[in-house]
């Protein structure tokens, strides 16, 4: 008998099988950052490492010298550098080693406050012990300053018990679909387009996708009654749905909520008896002129609805923002207006983890409460930050008014978040040859765009997308000296795409 | 009509409601490191706070001074001095600002090979970026780092890509449970006692849980006749069987398997075509004469069974070893013996959270790959490690014998791991007190023990034993200096216990 192994794909659990999907968008955004052994799914970013590769062995054997990775929100790959303070205050607290703290040297290598905040980091840790494991919830310290940084934030009160720090904003995400979902039978609204997480967590804990659709022609706007329809409709074919997910701003669409529509979406919340899952971790990019950032809990506390009236979790996360500190797996969810008993049942869930990485857990905490003026960090840092956030910003409309200028593209501005995810309206032609080697109109544009350019952007398809229209994310990341050239490179491609395939 | 969240304990996810007992161990466990704003389960440690409490604000009105943690395997918590080397260069790997590490102070801070360790590290992560996400299996190099000491290890090859790094061990168990369990059908072999992390993993993936009994009076002897019974009774009741966990050094129980007695599960596992979870945490925490770890993939290999003979799943931490870094959320599974496509869904679930933290794989890489001779960390490397090491093996041996001079008190040496398990032979009359205070009899041991000395300990029900046998889980991490006033305060309690109970 030939050797079978007791664990083949035939065999592996069908939930897990089943978000391939949702997961293969995640997947080729995540193989660009380093070479992957075996073939993963992600067909565009596969082909990207294969054309990379062919740049080194055969250099100039292609009509391009670089790829440009478009695909993933991960600043720093593409040279984003970290914030000074934000690494000195966390790695000196990481090396738990007092002596050095006290050493001359270390003054000299890192700032004042650094040391300082440091610290009183150090000195609040349950034995000074960094290399032990937390509460877990996370540390009491980190909890409380971010609590402290929340209720600054929103004018309203933040408890630490409320808090719990996660490895990244994701793993807390897939707690709360543990907790909400038992069966099929349990439905969760979520956007479309979406990011892949909630699709690949609502599929993985064998629950159902609500979808509502955000309107691209009102800027990406949520529409109430696009809520209420589907909803009935989901109620009609006997699902329970429990709860809403909202991400503000937006991932992929990059718009930023209004506070008028932020009211009409937490009323709809508490008539309909749901749980506002805020995916809030963009909250610190935010580009457009007039808009700002308001919490889902502050809009809410400023209409009157406490812990009693209404339920909401927001997630946040050290990896987006100005920082962009996505290798250091630090998040947070904050959970109000449920009981005491549920929240123990949170807690027994990141229990059986144990607890998340203090790195991440102590990055939260600094990222929530940066030097304040008067602190020897405070000018590099505001210089640091807002040179960062303005550049984003350049780079936002530069790249929107690029797509716009394309023949049959269609671009809203990214008002936050750090993508754009431009409308194509491709001729009948390339929908019929984008089927004829069954491709997604989408996937076949980027592939050509690939191909043409070594600029890899990520099909709209795997966002979802209205059924028959057809898009691509495209991050703002790439260095700012670097974007009229990705622009010149795309206008002449799309041209010449549209001369080979107009009708 | 009173507020209704739409999250509340009758609405959340039953299979996460059922695992309070498994996790309230766990929970108990990890109180101790800080304190629990809000009530959680785990009574004996619930209590300790509240007594720590009163000797914070009422000194001297306890009979003792302090509370004294043995009950979890949190090294530095109790006030281990972590690995210079490791935080080193860790420390300034993750400090991605190669003007530091080329300035003077930090030479004059950092041993050169710490700052070289971080050099070589920074420069095979693509981009230099620390604070990007990785490969979702973790970066190339640190996976290339820890496949060679594998390999060095065992004498056999391993592999880069067989290796998935994670955010501690406990999520690499749960990735495997969830390949592996669709239903209540499937069945997962588990020792007993056991570390609870299995049952609430099983548990809240919706799993059986087939137990087998370790044997006591075998020095917690894995029998293979044991399991050859209990695989049988699981199939007789429709189970489908579908893996074995052996926790090898054991743990609560500490026993080394001998290589005689992994053949004889390796060939169980080959036989009967299970997938072998090898829980390998404490391969460097040996302490018994004459004892030695060896994996379970190089027995295999030395049997002549190769990847197309047995699936071998191996964890690894870094939590334990003498470096016991439990804050810094590192970990590991090799795969071995499973097809490229069902990698590729492991691969998925991995990236559905994007990477473990950066700092994590990197400090995995380092215990795997330690300063060797001539570096100039190497002296001080070896005298930590094995003053660590030696003073382990002599608190081990020091509590075993403490608690074998206690009146009906029988307790195997801990030969490797962290732990005692020793076995109370209660008096009938303490049974029935338990009993009428409605107490597990461990528990209400446990508790007179902390009420009377401070020392924290968890009862032996937490982890599984022998229906009507009693036992606690006592850590051999107290510091060194105080085992024998430890001891001292045992023995008495002890004592008075038995004499107010005495048949």
């Amino acid at each position: 008998m030939t050797w079978l192994s007791p664990l083949t794909i035939g065999n592996v659990n069908p939930k897990v099988k089943s978000i391939v999907d949702a997961c293969s968008l995640i997947e080729f955004s995540l193989v660009q950052v380093t070479k992957c052994e075996y073939a993963v799914r992600g067909e565009i970013v596969m082909r990207a490492q294969l054309l990379e590769q062919e740049l080194i062995t055969k250099p100039s054997s292609l009509p391009f010298e670089e790829i440009i990775y478009c695909n993933i929100g991960n600043p720093q790959s593409l040279g984003q550098v970290p914030i000074t303070f934000f690494r000195e205050a966390s790695v000196v607290a990481l090396c738990d080693n007092p002596s050095l703290l006290d050493k001359a040297e270390t003054h000299a290598l890192f700032s004042a406050d650094a040391i300082a905040r440091a610290w009183k980091i150090i000195d609040k840790i349950p034995g000074k012990a960094t290399g032990a494991y937390s509460h877990s919830q996370g540390l009491q310290y980190c909890r409380e300053e971010i609590a402290a940084a929340i209720a600054r934030r929103d004018g309203y009160p933040a408890k630490a018990e409320d808090l719990y720090l996660t490895d990244g904003a994701s793993v807390a995400v897939h707690m709360m679909m543990q907790l909400l979902i038992s069966s099929e039978k349990d439905g969760i609204m979520c956007p479309i387009p979406q990011y892949p997480l909630y699709s690949a967590s609502m599929t993985l804990h064998g629950g159902s996708l609500v979808p509502y659709y955000l309107n691209e022609s009102a800027g990406w706007g949520l529409e109430v009654q696009e809520l209420q329809q589907q909803i009935q409709k989901a109620r009609g074919s006997g699902i329970n749905v429990r709860a809403l997910v909202v991400i503000n701003p937006g991932n992929p669409t990059g718009q930023v909520l209004s506070e008028e529509n932020q009211k009409k979406i937490i009323q709809f919340c508490k008539d309909e008896r749901l749980l506002l899952l805020a995916d809030e971790v963009y909250q610190e990019n935010i580009y457009a002129e007039g808009k700002k950032f308001q919490s889902f809990k502050k809009v809410a506390r400023s209409m009157g609805l406490g812990e009693n009236d209404l339920s909401i979790v927001s997630f946040h996360s050290v990896s987006k923002g100005y920082y962009g500190e996505c290798g250091r797996r630090g998040g947070y969810m904050e959970v109000t207006g449920v009981d005491k008993d549920v929240k123990e049942q949170i807690y027994k869930i990141a229990s059986v983890n144990l607890c998340s990485n203090i790195s991440g857990q102590i990055l939260m905490s600094l990222v929530s409460n940066p030097p304040k003026a008067g602190d020897e960090s405070y000018e590099d840092y505001v210089r640091e930050r807002d040179g960062i956030l303005a550049s984003l910003a350049r780079r936002a409309k530069l790249l929107a008014e690029g797509f716009n200028k394309l023949e049959g593209v269609s671009c809203n501005q990214a008002e936050g978040a750090m993508y754009l995810f431009p409308r194509l309206h491709l001729p009948e032609r390339a929908l019929k040859a984008a089927a004829a080697v069954s491709m997604a109109a989408d996937t076949f544009y980027a592939r050509r765009l690939l191909d043409a350019t070594g600029i890899v952007v990520v099909p709209g398809s795997g966002f979802g997308q209205v059924p028959g229209t057809w898009h691509i994310r495209c991050t703002i990341l790439p260095a700012e000296e670097k974007m009229p050239a990705l622009i010149t490179r795309l206008t002449s491609f799309h041209q010449r795409f549209m001369d080979e395939f107009r009708d």
